[in-house]
């Protein structure tokens, strides 16, 4: 197993220290560590932060590495999106293994070190983007760790045969069960949410849904997901990803909810979008309630937008919440790295004894500016093993 | 004058060519030109785009280069942050000359060959800030054009003397009368109003008014400004920054306006913020509205984000306005190029014959992909002069 001395860095803002990681955990932080038989890395005075966590993005997705796609579809209807993707998917033989090796190197490079992805299951593609992504998290286990949800993008109750398909992935190993818009979608919500928490329960696994529907439909479809949170018992293992609605400007709604949310511990993933309603980190900290980033897929058929950093998510956030103040902005980092990785019901990475030996060196005279300028890492750490240096991994991508 | 041939560029993402600018301004576009006595630069097959203009910001607030400022008071109250600037450039010793000069060559490093600044008219600062931005102005004619804006930062009406000293600041040489959020700030909008349309029209100049005010109370602000941009004739001659208000959710009521806006020939200057409502790209278009974009000054105390890069900006214009399409990323960068010029009543940037020699030479396989992943600049030319290559000014900040 791993045995890494870090040495001469500043733990966040703090004092330059040397940080041992010894099989795969945070074993020791203090000046002047002896080194002993470890691998030791000079960290040159930069400011450690734990290792990011991307904890809703799609790696089935990206066309990293593939001729540029020039995007004439627009994001007016998201039936229309779908439809778009399937076909330019088939047009391009597309290789979920090849890209998600792409996306995820990129995003070991500028210091994630766990993914959460959904992967598309549907009617057209099969368990195809399963197997491709499940290859690459198989051949990433030293570098990234990376959880899939099993999730139809294509609709689950206006596509027959999805539920079965569904059923299968979870059988092959998918993480957790996804779900889209039960109204606006399937035009079914309860057809919909009756069949992923049926497959939860099925394969005693969690729930992790995107939810894009706003205002009061939205709300709805949230009240109808924890109606059946709190009936199979699933308290802590359901997260909505987006929840749009909770930016609804009736505050007393959105509070009510946010209460409901909290006693469930529902966590939340989001993007941050600057262009919708979304979720805002005060009010959600306000009820206690876990919080988790993402960059949502990036160079794909959905936008041009976005490239798996998620230092710079850590600025867009800060922004998408008018945090200013550096106690703020270090929260907005916390959600791109410990925070999430805490959302995703997994131990928080933190520098600490007894923490996850995964972090990052960044560069900046301090962490806010770190955020801010986001520069390429000096050095990532996945449990202790250095996966990559300067802004480039150490494997290189297909 | 100048005479510059730039060899093998992409202009935008069309074919190879070369650019000749003499004199300042493009004096032909086509493959293989002779070189003659012209200086020559090879542009390694980079794609070519007009150089980027920031049409709102403030050199006279930037803490580039000092000590990192910890911000602890956030952004909950306008006055605050204003009364807090002042305290902590009275304990810096503020010097805007200094400041104003690092904050330009950044913009320019980035490819920015274009700045509309506000600068801080106050009876505690007197005239000191215009005078050190005027001497930025100078040192930097042959760089970037600086225009200014005299700005009554700390209130008009609830500051006695401000008015005699913005008077003064025109007659120095300030290019345009600046105003703040006449209700909340001043609480006197027809005093505020009077007193700088006054000012406006004795010296002959436009007006670029920060609008903060939401929602009703920025529509009435700004039905005021109207009412005096056609009293006074002064069509085409105000701006109107941020204008908030133009993102509220009562289209019917944003549209009326921006019909009435698009009347008087008004333009709109936007950060693209994402923490609160803003004027919307496709709704102005819809309506011929000029829309220029800026960075409105970056790490200084108001907050931490932001860096000067326009290209990035492009990129936050574009997800503020969910432009997804190729076509309308290029829209968004428009804002911060070419458009951004016209909105500031200066001739287009463009490529083409007879237009200024301003150009930057861009890293990417296209135009969006460059909008993106905003890397250093290759090289940026300022009316034919060469002023930074590879994301470095060819003058040293102080
Ligand atoms: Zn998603
Ligand atoms: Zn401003």
């Amino acid at each position: 197993m791993s045995n890494l001395l870090i040495r001469n860095v500043r733990i966040m803002d703090g004092d330059a220290a040397d940080i041992r990681i010894r099989d795969g955990v945070i074993a020791d932080i203090a000046p002047e560590l002896e080194p002993g038989d470890a691998e030791t890395v000079d960290g040159g005075g930069h400011i450690a932060i734990p290792a990011l966590v991307d904890a809703h993005t799609h790696l089935d997705k990206s066309l990293l590495g593939l001729p540029w796609y020039k995007n004439d579809v627009g994001g007016g209807s998201l039936i229309g999106m779908i439809e778009n993707e399937r076909r330019i998917k088939r047009a391009l033989d597309y290789d979920a293994h090849v890209q998600s090796m792409r996306h995820a190197l990129r995003t070991v490079a500028y210091g994630g070190t766990m993914i959460r992805s959904h992967v598309d299951i549907d009617t057209e593609g099969g368990l195809r983007a399963l197997e491709g992504v499940q290859q690459t998290a198989e051949k990433l286990a030293q570098v990234v760790e990376i959880e899939t949800v099993a999730f139809p993008q294509s609709g689950l109750m206006i596509r027959e045969g999805t539920a079965e398909l569904m059923d299968r992935a979870l059988e092959m190993g998918a993480h957790l069960v996804g779900g889209l818009d039960p109204c606006a979608v399937d035009r079914d919500p309860k057809g919909h949410l009756d069949t992923i928490f049926a497959l939860a329960e099925k394969h005693g696994k969690g729930i992790d849904i995107h939810l894009h529907e706003g205002g009061e439909m939205g709300l709805f479809s949230m009240d109808m997901i924890l109606e059946r949170t709190e009936a199979l018992d699933m308290k802590g293992m359901v997260t909505i990803s987006h929840a749009f609605c909770l930016g609804m400007p009736d505050f007393r709604r959105v509070d009510a909810m946010l209460g409901r949310l909290a006693a469930l511990d529902v966590a939340i993933m989001t993007t941050a979008p600057s262009s919708s309603p979304a979720p805002l980190v005060r009010e959600l900290d306000a009820r206690g309630i876990r919080i988790g980033a993402g960059n949502d897929g990036f160079q794909d058929t959905w936008g041009p937008y976005g490239n798996g950093d998620m230092l710079e998510r850590a600025k867009v956030v800060g922004q998408r919440n008018n945090l200013r103040m550096d106690s703020e902005v270090k929260r907005a980092l916390d959600i791109c790295t410990g925070g999430g990785a805490v959302a995703m019901g997994k131990p928080r990475f933190a520098l600490e004894t007894g923490a996850p030996g995964d972090l990052v060196l960044v560069s900046g005279d301090t962490v806010v500016q770190s955020v801010v300028s986001h520069a390429p890492r000096k050095l990532v750490v996945k449990a202790g093993r250095v996966v990559a240096r300067d802004g480039k991994t150490l494997i290189d991508a297909p």
